[in-house]
């Protein structure tokens, strides 16, 4: 029983290729896949077939599909109040920020809601230049912040090229990324003091005076789920104190349990001064997205106006979403879920999968928070597509994984591998069988 | 009987000064009032007080809060598919594009849905200057089109100042603009001719081949409301093809009924290149906004791929909310109840109020869209508040509406009357009346 009507799918796509402009892709070839419904850690296509959804979307279905307890908040919250205007109060928006507050480090009171991660980070960088009344924003290199213009010019992956104008006050670094050091680092130790130094000489060259933040994300994710080697974070942030820079994280992927933690600044204990989210917030069932705002720049717009705003901040649907999704996951250990199911499924098994599959050049990540590096050559660590391009084998990978029910996440010469908060040992056993049956027919095309 | 729990509200009300930071305002003195309620033309606040909603909160609620169909359509796509990726087809998403490509003029074909009108306004000068390879925008003062970087540097009007940085690219001319001519014209003929004279030599000297595209509100919303006098938007249209510049009109606040038609365009027949819509095309229950894009811009991403996207493109949920809207607008003749309440009780009524209340200089709009322009002299026109300000006469309009069960819309020394577009007759009269009692309190202050 899939309850999935084809002819309803068939006018879905036809009227989809016909009005529907998509992001990121030339409209021509485009053949995007219907999804009529989903449930948990899978989804149906417009012919009923099941897939297991091992994208989480965009990384953002934190919770898995329809939890029936967001469903019903929604419901419930539509029934009562759907939209309230930002200057006013209401008792969802509330309640949501007392619960985001509560899982923040210490001394980040106060949220100013978004409609996504875009603009969260967009609103964070314009906090960070007011309160230090300084122009310059430093962000690294393999990073994505979003796809407002602000937002764009601040990522540092290959979605920036075609908009890379109005950047200026954005200076990129090379954050650490052992596997393809751009430091000749040869440890986890010296790459992280080495991009510590890299980054102290890019301050000290640009002018301390002249910047306001260091935007990171905490793991960055799109650009590959590279983890902060010991100590990195914990020099950026002393950094950044010396030098009266604000440090702002930002979380949008990260953040609500995909890393087995509430933020994944709680691995590494480091409290910035802003801290962006969205997606898990409430797994993207309405949008909604934030800035978490450290108490002494909030207090920057106690008596001066913050001037920034949008018609639908703190929107009481989403906000009831957001309540609701934190809440169970909460109620059902969803956090702790993704870091057992990390630590004792997903990590051995892929570990497995690297042994066995020649194409695997590493395994990293935590939580439900994966990537695989995929090269033509261990030694030289080709990648197996170009930087921001595709390539034959990918397109075989993807293929395969579909074919055998699997939705994969993939981004240039990597496999992503970052299912639901919610994911079951046997869904993600499931999941590993399918890619090493998929892997197995990459391996066969070199 | 109104449902209210005052002591839920104050829990709301201090959970909100703890935690919730809001947009435009200093943050210490705000004192935001709960709404805990609302339904049609109403809304209800924490201890449970009726008001008229002649705000329509930021002029987004045109069908009216909590309208059954709407509300029944959200909690239905909830129960069956909250969100999906963008690149993903979804049934939702499709029938929401073809109901407002059905509405737009001939030759805008697709659309690309974003999470509101700001981000709207980003990809359509986006999607401008790739098409077009030329670098600036012309936008007018007295304008408003969003809060991301990109959008409030595009802004006409006082929003943009804390935030004037970026704004390479944008260049600002004078809209036409008769009570407050910048262009010492006596009529609005005058008007209309001098302010097409005055953009072409603006594009005359800034160069035409560098300017991508000249972006309108069709009317001016925030900004005052200003109706474009008799061949001003045919002359600007006539002048863009000349020169190969796109035209982009931001329906954002006009579009979806405001004007008393589906788009504000449709009085004056022009036909743009983009536009942008967001609040009405669902009353921002969930939030939504998009970029209608005309046939020869779509075909430039035909083949090239578009550098821009976000996670909540065509929301599920959202796109939802907009097919009931849509549908339920058409069936009850919501449009047409906004044109017929305008011509037949609004615009009289208001009209009525300037005949005996001096402090009204100007009365202008239609539909369900009109501005007070209020004055401290009628011969001097000195405004009842400075630009960008506040006064003590404009806190006492604001406290005695509120007081007599009206949430007035003000902007400097405006009075903006945007009810829903459902607003019955009674409704109108009801509030034109507590607008009259609280006029004759402002003109006893001067």
């Amino acid at each position: 029983m899939t309850d999935v009507d084809p002819e309803a799918s068939r006018r879905a796509y036809e009227l989809d290729r016909a009005h529907v402009f998509h992001s990121w892709v030339a409209q021509g070839p485009h053949r995007p896949m219907v999804v009529a419904r989903a449930e948990g850690s899978y989804l149906w296509d417009g012919e009923g077939r099941r897939l297991l959804d091992f994208s989480s979307q965009l990384v953002n279905t934190n919770i898995g599909h329809q939890h029936p307890r967001v469903v019903a908040a929604i419901q419930e919250q539509a029934a009562l109040l759907c939209t309230v205007a930002p200057q006013h109060a209401n008792a969802a928006r509330s309640e949501a920020a007392r619960l985001v507050v509560e899982r923040a480090p210490e001394g980040l009171g106060k949220v100013f809601f978004t409609n996504g991660g875009a603009d969260a980070n967009e609103h964070a960088v314009r906090m960070a230049r007011l309160h230090t009344g300084r122009p310059k924003v430093l962000t690294t290199y393999r990073s994505y912040h979003g796809g407002t213009q602000t937002a764009i010019n601040l990522t540092g992956d290959p979605r920036r090229w075609a908009n890379d104008t109005a950047s200026a006050g954005v200076v990129h670094v090379q954050g650490p990324f052992l596997y393809r050091s751009p430091f000749w680092a040869t440890t986890e130790e010296e790459e992280s003091a080495r991009a510590l130094e890299h980054l102290e000489q890019v301050v000290a060259l640009e002018g301390p005076s002249t910047i306001a933040a260091v935007l990171l994300e905490t793991v960055p994710g799109t650009a590959g789920i590279m983890l902060p080697p010991p100590g990195y974070l914990a020099g950026v942030r002393e950094l950044c104190h010396r030098h009266g820079i604000l440090l702002v994280l930002d979380e949008v992927m990260a953040g609500f349990g995909r890393t087995g933690a509430w933020f994944a600044r709680d691995h590494w204990g480091v409290v910035p001064d802003l801290m962006t989210f969205a997606k898990g917030v409430n797994s993207g069932y309405v949008p909604l997205g934030g800035v978490l705002i450290g108490d002494h720049v909030a207090a920057t717009f106690d008596e001066r106006p913050y001037p920034g705003g949008l018609t639908y901040s703190g929107h009481p649907l989403a906000c009831a979403a957001a309540v609701a999704t934190i809440t169970a996951m909460a109620d059902e250990g969803v956090v702790e879920n993704a870091a057992r199911v990390g630590a004792e499924v997903l990590g051995p098994g892929l570990a497995e999968l690297a042994e066995r599959h020649p194409v695997v050049g590493e395994v990293r990540g935590l939580g439900v928070f994966w990537a695989l590096e995929l090269v033509r050559d261990r030694g030289t660590r080709e990648a197996l597509a170009p930087y921001g391009g595709s390539s034959a084998e990918m397109g075989a990978l993807v293929a395969v994984c579909k074919e055998r029910g699997l939705l994969p996440f993939t981004n240039g010469g990597r496999l992503h591998v970052v299912p639901p908060c919610t994911v079951s040992d046997a869904e993600a056993k499931e999941g590993l069988g399918i890619l090493d049956e998929a892997l197995a027919v990459v391996d066969a095309m070199l």
